[in-house]
């Protein structure tokens, strides 16, 4: 994977500027829309059975967060999901704190089993859970996964057919086969709630316009990433950083990102 | 319309400071409660049908925003509109997204046909299709109109009986008969989800004390639209120009308003 | 109380890392998520009956916030404080906008009823109401009470069993006997939404590793009102002292919180 792949894709997002359809959390769902704007992207929020479905239809993404969800909520994802498939628009997922109650695992469970989703961006604890190899989850937060993480990755990604995006300090991308390992970031994204739903919503915008779906993640976790660390090097603390985050993905230049993209791949991309 | 209305009419928000009840969505919610404040008035939120009607009866105005509603949603809305009506609290509303969705136009037409609307606030699309003479959105987006943008305003004004007031590079109020322009404001403003719900609780504000609706409409966004020019002079991105948009409401002066009103009236006010 | 406890407690939040479910309001259930890592301590929110008596068996404490209530919000706070109570888990509770519509105050008087509640922290006007002998309240915002401030503390705390934390210039804490009075504070706090919130918040991360409730509630008003000092004297209106109300309860250390904690103490403690 080459380096200006990712500043290409992130020029491709701000050129056709696609509407990216979220049905998400309440905690995070500000900065969601924030960030997606920031990403070159346009943000839409809908999250009624009777709109979920139509309004997916004028997206180039779906991206999907079970952060704060509700019966209701879920079943308005499966049909805004279910719809996006036939339209063949793809749909990430982010499992939010899937292992922390069965509510939540049961719930990825049935989104995984009705819907084909393109990307599953979650945190260790969440893919190791989903993937059935072992992962601990306190509330929303990982308590890391049992074994290797990059074979707890691919084994989720050939459990559940979707590319699989890790993060952590180092953010592990796979489509079961190919790895990629993206090391862009800083330690301040885990001390503001809702850089991982923020990922997403980056990751909707960049899947939106590449159909390779494992660079398309990992150019927009190095892109999110290159963001974080100039708005980390100017922070005084997780607000100033959150303000620094959207300032700086929103005016990164393709040639900041093509020069600090910090992309390792195993076994060849 | 003489500049110095537009800052006596700040002045006496934060001489009343009247509660601005808002049923809203939950994507932009906590700007709207900040910006409410940072005009000189009182925000609450509540939704719930048992306390929509009884909550409005302390208010001095009631915003109603569609951008993620639901059945139930809009159910409180009615109650509290109508409620809003009876004890003669002006309404404000601002049909987020309507033409995006079968559920959004038609609910919008609901709230219209029950409720007296003081202010329609909305962006081209969304007024062009309410006047239904053709408009464009995609998501939450102004797409644009069909013909010309004043007409359009003066015909949903006409259709519907409330004070339109559409937002764009150039805001547009009318009452179908009279127009005002206002040409405060910053391309910055697009760039940030949430500013035309804001700018509905701030017209929410003004028309809670300045009963000539198009009047306190234009005052509304003019004041909005100079503290978001302020903002933008210092704001390197879309969250740094947030934070100074709520600060510079907060500190604008009535003499900075007056001195930088950009007003200007067609056929006469 | 010693200046120097108040420290002692934050070094223990930051220590234990307590998880602080929250069932909470969708105004500025954001900026609760953000200051509880602020505090040291690691936020969820998870409100649907189906979980939240599960989510809440991983907390070390519980915070309930009828800001946005509904009424299934209120079976899902009962389910989850039952929950608690059974084991052990510190509730606080924040009555927002109690006295302000029946729907509200019958809702408090609920949870009251069903829940051992440890800390109630609201502001005169809904403590005045909840005690019974008096309290303003308009929309969310406090008209004060009548009569003496401390005294209605103490007669709330005796009425309802939980220790009161009572905001205001000057917050009054007690358990109906032992009274703190905690001056930290600015009056930037009052310009803001969901400062009130963010207090519960912080109470909430502090109770869990503090088993005397009158300290720990008065501990965290300090540590709360002393980062607000420190950013209201950078901030240039309401936002920039959100963001510093965040980045300096995050950086705030234990010496200047020891050195600068103004706690008083009545009848000795």
């Amino acid at each position: 994977m080459n380096p200006t792949t990712c500043a290409d894709i992130l020029a491709r997002v701000r050129s056709a500027r696609p509407l990216v359809h979220h049905i998400t959390n309440c905690v995070t769902i500000n900065d969601c829309a924030n960030i997606t704007i920031a990403a070159g992207a346009a943000p839409v929020m809908a999250a009624a059975p009777e709109e979920a479905g139509e309004m997916v239809g004028a997206a180039g993404a779906l991206v999907l967060n079970i952060g704060t969800l509700s019966r209701d909520q879920v079943e308005s994802m499966l049909i805004a999901g279910v719809r996006a498939n036939e339209l063949g628009i793809p749909v990430v997922l982010d499992p939010v704190g899937a292992g922390a109650t069965r509510l939540r695992t049961e719930s990825v469970a049935r989104l995984l089993d009705r819907i084909e989703i393109a990307v599953l961006k979650g945190n260790a604890g969440e893919i190791g859970t989903i993937a059935g190899t072992g992962g601990r989850v306190r509330g929303v937060d990982s308590g890391g996964v049992t074994g290797d993480p990059v074979e707890t990755a691919r084994e989720c990604a050939r459990t559940t057919g979707a590319v699989i995006a890790m993060s952590g300090a180092t953010d592990i991308v796979t489509d079961g086969r190919r790895v990629v390992l993206v090391e862009n970031g800083t330690p301040l994204m885990g001390q503001l709630s809702g850089t991982g739903c923020m990922a997403a919503s980056v990751t909707g915008a960049f899947v939106a316009v590449e159909s390779d779906r494992t660079i398309a993640a990992a150019a927009a976790l190095a892109a999110f990433g290159r963001a974080g660390e100039r708005a980390a090097a100017k922070a005084s603390g997780p607000y100033s950083f959150r303000t620094g985050l959207i300032d700086e993905l929103f005016t990164l230049t393709e040639d900041d990102l093509a020069g600090h993209t910090r992309v390792r791949t195993i076994d060849g991309l």
